[in-house]
């Protein structure tokens, strides 16, 4: 392709109201432009980009006995009635009427629509398993779009649909999805990470997410760098400390901490590790009347952890966090000095965390305005909890669950799920089949998600630099980029590019020559933004030895090579690249 | 693919509702499955016939420097409101509201949002012209959605806009369009004609509707075999016969035509030709009163012509069909009697046809229930018309237009428009360009349509026979199938048929094995219904002669051939086809 002839349209500066990183480049390079509300197009330089994760995907579903199939946007409601999502699914799920009165959505998903296909046609074990697929756009009316297309309304899924006689066979394609997924991010040339996950509004039993791991990513993962351990940070399980409480070496002691209303806070002006701090959390069980009444529970977290909401859910099921009046009531203080101490005289149930209960001579509030505790020890100062339990997040260095090594905390983005949804819709729609003895039976299923245009965000979050997108080698928009100086003023560098230009396309090289008269700081910084891997400059003076300049993007590393040596050094470079895939 | 491992579910019986050919055969042969009213999901069978003719027309539009980009479906109100679209797009156009009552659309065309686009990009006559394109899904909410995909709600069109910086440069890419069309629809291996079309709602200057020629098709074409000329019959030329009015020879007499009320009855009971008949129409100028002085015109056509509204409606402006009692005011007579000899004295306007006025002895309505007139002629019975014209259908063998022969009418299905938009979009949305004298300038636009979906039901409704689909080899959803008789009871059978499927897919050859443990008739018809061009028979007989059977779908031809040829055989016949397009 010769940029004279293509569609680039770079921008200096990103729009304000671009927030993310990838958000900012997308718009920059011209990969996509905003049409409204959380809804974009893809301009001929991003369809490129898309177009190479779909085809990897595509062929690696296919090569796993996935079937392709094309499903419609619009859907009947009398289907996801059918189903009882049109009850549960929120307001994300649009809904509106035709000319006739008929209730219409936008799919955000399939379930229905596929599940009601596969009745019509599939009534024998025989005729199992099958796994199809789509690759679609779908719509979800999010309450709070943004990011670009990372959190966009209307977004590209893959979205496939398996089906099966037995559990065990579903287990089988859950496990070969696993691998297929693996294979694909590799071949997309993303570092990601498998991850247990919770199963959602989706329903179902097993489930694993796939992130990109990236810095600006909105989950927090934790994964043992010494096993394949991943679970979002939600769900990793905080193991009880394998030690005993060590006896009390301190008198408890009132001391003075005004203004100082968390653990950081206080620990800072006893110059105590933060370890070393309790920190109390009051809720209000759900359904308890907001007077004096309430039933309140105290929740105990060493000062260095996070309350995990979830885990918190399953223990005791709903509550809220207590109010300020609450807790004033209850314990006579103000929050940001309240304690354990004396707590239990008052009727209030005390949950602590497993790292809480192997505390000794540690720090709390003193239910006081103004004061802390320190040198405080169970037995001694304060009964043993009612409960101890699994309630904080864990974080670096705890031990990992698997037993093997400790955990690691980074960041990622989800661009692929798989779920096991078990026999949920079957049973809801009726796709039932006749088993070998005869019986009608539900069908297990499963459902294998990918964010196909949330990948070319993500593989941008993970790759960029001051300049512009550092795209992988396998979805980069051009493989390669002809970037001559003076092609408009200097035979010998124009008939150089386009004869190397010719022979790229020769060999099947996906290049671009930026012929465009533009000053050579408008064609370099362009090569840059836009996020192709390898870059040749052609020069005068580089010709003048026979000689061409070469530029990775990813390595910013330059070389010189003769002119002869060009093609050859490309190829090199780009099955370097397939291998590394 | 094998079939055993594929998607293949075909049916005895199409749905009742299926009205043409091409939908029950596409719903037997398990290509498409309905969702809702006119909205279908292409099953893996039918979304690999979809995907190769994308394939094909995405290779033409890139070959012609065309830019693929891809449109979000949902679309703003506002777009819609600046263009005037929001107000004069009927219901057909779906519109509904956010979770924030914003206003928004389903596309059922995107001249608003790629003009955005374009506008926001494009500043300066250098960066012209641009002709950008997408393959995508539109939905239009249609009054009456029938014949499954050929007349859906929700389809997929390629739809490419091109913009200019002048008028000349529009008609130079119109054209050049005009014969990507005419190739796209040669690969695709269509029987096809390019006619002149009106540009109806969506406005403009020059426009050309591509029909695939069907005798199902819903548009009348009228076509010249010895010319290229071919037009909607709407808008087909009637010329004015090139003969002088020939001399009165009969009396005028009145005859009793008791219950003949058409020119074909009178003909028939007075054994004349109906040429030599002349119907009288009556119509009322729009905006004239119900009452007895409303405007009345008599319209004469001869008796085996058909009255052309729109050339009627651009001749005289708006008008409609007089009533019963304006006719019985008008003329004291019933309508089916009625004609022009004296209605000249009735104060009423009298328009004949070009081909009316050399008539002579003509046959027409006494204006008196149950008689008719014969031998009638102008001057002598009736003046001259007040007016002549061409407000006539044509009919095959009237002379064609362009004057190099006779006109022959078929049937079409509408595949693919071209138009020329010229600055409708761009004015009214500020699409500017700055020209080299820094002008601001509107671009010039032109528009090109192709119904992806439709082109797939179009190519059944032209290739198919009792048995089923007949597809184009380019566009049949396999190239070869292999039907073995006896693949899980007879070893060699099995072999050979294993054997032949490794080596087709060696050769790359788009081969369909049909493994399943089905009887031969199951496994023959299905091969006939879902239309794969070439098939090879394996069965034990031929196999002990060291044969095998080869059947041609569309010429029915059978021939033995050994085992030893068929891949040289069938790849001669796949690159007979490759040659033929």
């Amino acid at each position: 392709m010769r940029s004279s002839q293509y569609y680039i349209c770079t921008l200096k500066e990103a729009p304000a109201d671009a927030e993310v990183i990838s958000h900012k480049l997308m718009l920059r390079a011209g990969l996509i432009k905003r049409l409204s509300v959380g809804v974009y197009t893809w301009m001929p330089l991003g369809l490129r980009v898309l177009r190479k994760v779909e085809a990897i995907i595509r062929e690696e579903m296919n090569r796993a006995g996935a079937m392709e199939l094309l499903m419609p946007a619009v859907q009947p409601a009398e289907l996801w009635q059918e189903s009882g999502r049109w009850e549960k699914y929120g307001p994300d799920l649009l809904r509106f009427r035709d000319r006739y009165q008929r209730e219409l959505v936008i799919g955000p998903t399939h379930e229905e629509v596929v599940t009601d296909a596969v009745r019509r046609d599939i009534k024998s074990y025989r005729q199992l398993p099958v796994h199809l697929y789509q690759i679609q756009s779908k719509f979800r009316d999010e309450i709070r779009p943004r990011f670009g297309v990372m959190r966009g309304r209307e977004f590209i899924m893959k979205d496939g649909y398996s089906f099966h006689a037995d559990y065990a066979d579903l287990e089988r394609e859950y496990n070969k999805m696993h691998q297929v997924y693996c294979r694909i991010f590799n071949y997309l040339g993303l570092q990601f990470r498998a991850v247990a996950a919770d199963t959602g509004s989706i329903g179902g039993a097993d489930s694993q997410e796939f992130h990109v791991v990236a810095e600006t990513g909105e989950d927090s993962i934790a994964w043992c760098p010494d096993s394949d351990y991943a679970a979002n940070v939600e769900l990793a399980q905080a193991l009880a400390p394998y030690m005993q409480r060590p006896a009390a070496t301190e008198e408890m002691q009132r001391v003075a901490t005004p203004d100082k209303t968390t653990c950081a806070a206080v620990a800072e002006m006893l110059s105590l590790p933060l370890q070393t701090t309790v920190k109390q959390i009051i809720v209000s069980m759900e359904g308890a009347p907001e007077a004096g009444n309430a039933r309140l529970v105290a929740l105990l977290l060493r000062g260095d952890h996070n309350l995990n909401e979830i885990k918190l859910q399953k223990l005791i099921g709903g509550y809220r966090f207590a109010s300020h009046e609450e807790i004033q009531a209850a314990l006579g203080c103000v929050p940001g000095y309240v304690g354990p101490v004396g707590v239990a005289d008052k009727g209030i149930e005390i949950i602590a965390d497993h790292s809480v209960v192997v505390m000794h001579d540690f720090v709390c509030g003193a239910n006081e305005a103004g004061y802390h505790l320190r040198g405080v020890n169970f037995v001694r100062d304060l009964p043993e909890p009612d409960q101890i339990a699994d309630i904080r997040n864990v974080i670096s260095g705890d031990p990992s669950p698997d037993g093997k090594g400790y955990l690691s905390i980074c960041r990622g983005i989800e661009v692929g799920h798989i779920f096991q949804l078990r026999t949920k819709y079957s049973r809801q729609l009726g796709c039932e089949f006749l088993d070998p003895q005869g019986k009608s039976q539900p069908m297990e299923m499963g459902c294998y998600g990918i964010g196909v245009t949330r990948v070319v965000a993500a593989a941008i979050e993970q790759g960029h630099d001051e300049r512009g997108i550092i795209f992988p080698a396998a979805i980069a928009p051009f493989a390669v980029i002809i970037t001559p100086v003076g092609y408009h003023n200097n035979e010998t560098v124009r008939t150089v590019a386009d004869q190397l230009y010719s022979r790229c396309l020769e060999a099947e090289i996906d290049v671009l020559l930026d012929d465009r008269d533009e000053r050579p700081g408008v064609i370099f910084a362009d090569a840059d933004l836009i996020g192709v891997p390898h870059r040749i400059v052609v020069g005068a003076r580089a010709l003048a030895n026979g000689e061409l300049e070469y530029k990775g993007r990813q390595e910013g590393s330059e070389s010189i090579l003769p002119v002869a040596d060009a093609l050859a050094f490309l190829q090199a470079k780009l099955s370097a690249t397939i291998c590394a895939n």
